[in-house]
């Protein structure tokens, strides 16, 4: 069966309450980073506002929990309130259905389950949900999306501890299924340990022996990447000869690490700020069509806080972007699956497994 | 590689402490059920009991926290407290090391990886931990004992909630790497309703879509084997036509159902006494030489006391019992790898992508 | 503030549909064990069927899951299909809202929170949920249902691990608070491990120190108390001097041990037979009021299926039953809190603390 | 019974292998934030460098994966590599016994169990195991400590969730028993969110109904105190009058927030650089004596990567700092008991539960 984006609904603006609705208000802020009193915030689903009678405008590359800023020209951002500077003109209102020009459309999807297609809606996930079908549809999904769309993967460092994992996703890297990842610290530390040494944390990677002086290896790993001046150099002077580093940065594609306080480090590469770590990931973010978070609360909640549920593409058409979490816990899901929108699916499981059987079921289709 | 069972070490009877130790003393039972002050208490290890001067014999088909009865003509019987008959002769003595006859032997197999060979020792498993060798050496022991040993899958009822993994161990039935089977009421009585409605609690097992009077399925596929007598009888009529329990009758695999409190129905061939399924249970325990238990806690726990760490073969060499884990929490996985056995290995992930995993691995071997 | 059960909205019968509906059709049982087909199944709400024109019976001691028989004199009895002889005349149909003569009330309770007062509507609870009134809540109940209801703790072994937990069980017992416990074999081993040796699995219960010979402490308990006869005995001759079965025998409370395949001995007065077992259990489930279960899915999910979501008084008013389930894991609790009732609900913590949290709780009020 | 802390066994120096060890050697530091090959690398444990012969020289405010520093006038500095400076001199050898100079002692203290007496050693902590003892131990300790020592909370938001574990833990801060505290934004956050709207994520804390437009809170608790300035400010100018940050302001507690990429706003002490971040917790981090972490894995590793087991003490005694992680799983809190060292315990439970009881169990003893 080829596979279907589903159909964007365009809301109809010459109907009520459009027809009646004022024009969205604006005003200047006037302490840097502070948004007026009484500011709109955007959720993750698409939003129009009215800017003029009649020109009700689509926010794109949104995201939830930050204010649009009408710029020159009357072009709007959707800013976070950071990066809010005086004289910023930000929209105001709470309203959510045209009361105070602006328009919040949650049910902008027909989804082929809705006419009792192959997919169906299932908004609670557990370890004994049956799978069989999220990983088909993600077959389906990554084809697509490896070509029309934008995938960005977010990883957790378990993917880096298990040799198979590790091999899968590196193949999954060549074989195009990969645009943009985005991690932290340990993952670049694990990996370029393994690429190394043959070890994660001291042990070898396969045979889980313990090396001698083992709690050493990742600390020289750093220091000897540190000693190169960036991952990028000690892979274009052969010092580094595989692993997900180096078949991304072969590859070309994007990468984000970001900095967190449980780094050791840090590797040259990862951006020591929060927030301008956010600002780069967001790059992304504004891009993403389909997201898959491995094994990270971290990274994949503050994904899951910078994408939008939609993505309006370079011919004006609107999808939804996929956002996928695998992880061991159900507590863990479940804080993303809470995003309340149809595009939002959780596999219960561990991260090993899902590589390497996605892996596998993308191979045998290309058979 | 050849796989190699590990050496088993024949303890030297003719050295001490063993030549300066007594014969073991028996004293008899008086209360049906109740063994004697000062009984030994059996382990998982290999023991030995001096029954005559020189004479050390080793248990048979032993299991741990039972009594050992002198039957007539002086055979050794690993029997539960409640199996005790007045006038049972059962062996006294804590002592581990001789000093009353009674020699635990818990260093009893060489293994490779004592030797820096391929398998190493890993107490703990997480998540985190790296399983691509597990999945390896287990694809080795299953060919290994498919046609040398006995082995016993505990089954849980997440298995036949998923499409694939239910296919994928029908398949492993089919391709001869399953010798018994033993669950509980709830894995036959959704195994069946997905045969008859293709439904796994009133929902389509593949597309997971809420079937209409869903609530109903699983009560009317109990209520119709029911009516047929047993399961078995509903196969050999043509009532049911796929799935695991269709394949382990049509196969004749060993099959022991017990039931439980939680039960509905139950099932025709549900044992019902929770003792009297232990003793089912323990005919295939005494034969087990692999033992693999899938999400279930309950039957998990169950099959792990009454098999033991070793198993004496018919041409009397003795080779260790592999038992495997796979659940998805620490917390269950580590009550069975508490039992401090080498050849106890657990595998922290979803049971589906296990299943599905082995099946696919064991599958390209054979191409 | 008084605490107030819910009112219960009687069905208005003299109006729409039920002026409609035809009365209840029966069936006679051909085959022992076998409904015949298009039998109606019992929900957990309560439930009426038009026996005669105008005549709308409430179900009492209902279950779900099990069918409604007509015995002699027109009495409704709600039986686990393997009670069912043959001759029994079974209710038929599906329809809910009186279509074949049967109305399944699911709105039957007026709750406060409706009326926007102090307890509120959660159906999900995660570790993060604020229980902070949940506590309040519980000791509302718990005081109000020591008198005028009927309170079942379904007990699984971990309370009687800890010491603190151990003494703070006993003397909710002592107050009052406690009038029927089901539990199995662990409970009550272990709880006997305590009160012979002072430890629990070998380990000194407060001082976690690990005795000498401890792997014994179980099986001599075991031993022991299969020596005296019963746990009654043992108690009443003084063997047994503190403890949850101690304190429960002493006060007099029903007590239902239900056998598992996990059971060692098993104690005397535990029921091997699942379904025997279940039978003992529902006696209680039939008057329970309020249920809390701790720490045990086997025992928890069991109740669960048998208690209704409404129990009739004694002066036919109608109340609702209430049932918690404590417990570490979301995937537990969430088992039980898809019952889908207002009234179930769940505490994500450990049961240790838990039961002194409660325990304390209740006190200050009396004091 | 007092309270005592265990004994430091100071190393015997005039012995082998001590008398016949080399001084230790050190090396310039060529690239900035890259340490000289062969670095020595610091454990959790007391270290001792031979600096000149016989004079073996105690590190202090140390901590595990840094380098040692040797600075003018030959004091010594445990640095993190990325602050190593062209020119420093950085201790190399790797052997642990004194063969190059360097003694790791890792069975510095002579703990009460090692005599039988009351504390004992568990190395591994579950759901399941008995905490009574653990949390008398920690009364003792807390009390101990609040006078002679430095006690450091690391929380997560699941704290501020709760109505009856926030006001414990202002109630342990009013008490004395706090003396930093390490969070991040959204500790800080939800706990004004309820000082201004009595709500967490838009739910009122106690009744945990949602009140209107309840998605704004957070994001309107956020504004208001960008708006003021910071939190200080905010509660000087009494705008927030109750909670974990006013009671911790108002004591002049010790406090960090660390910036994260999950992170909305952030309010305006959050340190947004996570190395810089790490800088200011390691100031609090050299002077713990006890630290205690609720439900964050992100603060809590974080923290216990830079807190060693030991401190010195204003009068040169040795000391060791207890790390207790308080977390609902088993695989969170095994990530931090694994750093081997005897003063490390977790609590497996739910953290309301936890402050609210410590809290009560400090108060009874005061009574």
């Amino acid at each position: 069966m080829a596979f279907h984006l589903p159909t964007y609904r365009t809301p109809d603006f010459t109907k009520l309450p459009f027809v009646a609705a004022p024009t969205v208000t604006f005003e200047k802020v006037k302490i840097h980073g502070v948004a007026p009193e009484n500011y709109h915030a955007t959720s993750i689903y698409p939003e129009y506002l009215q800017l003029k009678k009649k020109q009700w405008v689509l926010l794109k590359e949104s995201r939830m929990d930050c204010v649009v800023v009408r710029e020159k020209g009357w072009a709007l951002n959707v800013k976070e309130f950071r990066h809010l500077k005086v004289g910023d003109l930000v929209a105001l209102g709470r309203g959510e259905n045209g009361e105070e020009g602006i328009y919040i459309h949650t049910g902008a999807f027909e989804f082929p389950w809705e006419k009792g297609e192959k997919f169906s809606f299932r908004s609670r996930f557990t370890r004994e949900t049956s799978f069989s079908i999220d990983y088909d549809e993600l077959y389906d999904l990554l084809e697509h999306d490896r070509d029309k769309g934008f995938i960005v993967w977010v990883l957790g460092p378990a993917v880096v501890f298990d040799r198979d994992a590790r091999e899968a996703f590196v193949a999954l890297i060549e074989e195009g299924y990969v645009h943009a990842l985005l991690a932290g610290n340990a993952l670049a530390v694990h990996d370029l340990e393994g690429a190394l040494f043959g070890t994660a944390l001291g042990q070898e990677i396969y045979t889980k022996r313990t090396v001698e002086l083992g709690h050493y290896k990742h600390l020289d790993a750093i220091n000897r990447i540190r000693g190169q001046g960036s991952i990028e150099k000690a892979i274009d002077e052969g010092f580094i000869k595989n692993g997900i580093m180096w078949a991304a940065v072969r590859k070309g594609i994007d990468l984000v690490l970001a900095g967190s306080i449980r780094d050791d480090g840090p590797i040259p590469e990862v951006i020591g700020d929060a927030y301008q770590a956010q600002d780069s990931m967001r790059v992304f973010a504004r891009r993403a069509t389909t997201v898959i978070a491995l094994a990270t609360q971290l990274h994949a909640i503050a994904t899951g806080n910078m994408v939008p549920s939609y993505q309006v593409m370079a011919d004006n058409r609107v999808r939804p972007v996929y956002f996928y979490t695998v992880d061991m816990s159900e507590f863990a899901v479940n804080k993303l699956a809470n995003r309340g929108t149809l595009t939002a699916r959780s596999i219960l499981t561990n991260v090993q497994d899902f590589v390497v059987t996605v892996e596998r079921g993308l191979g045998k289709r290309c058979e």
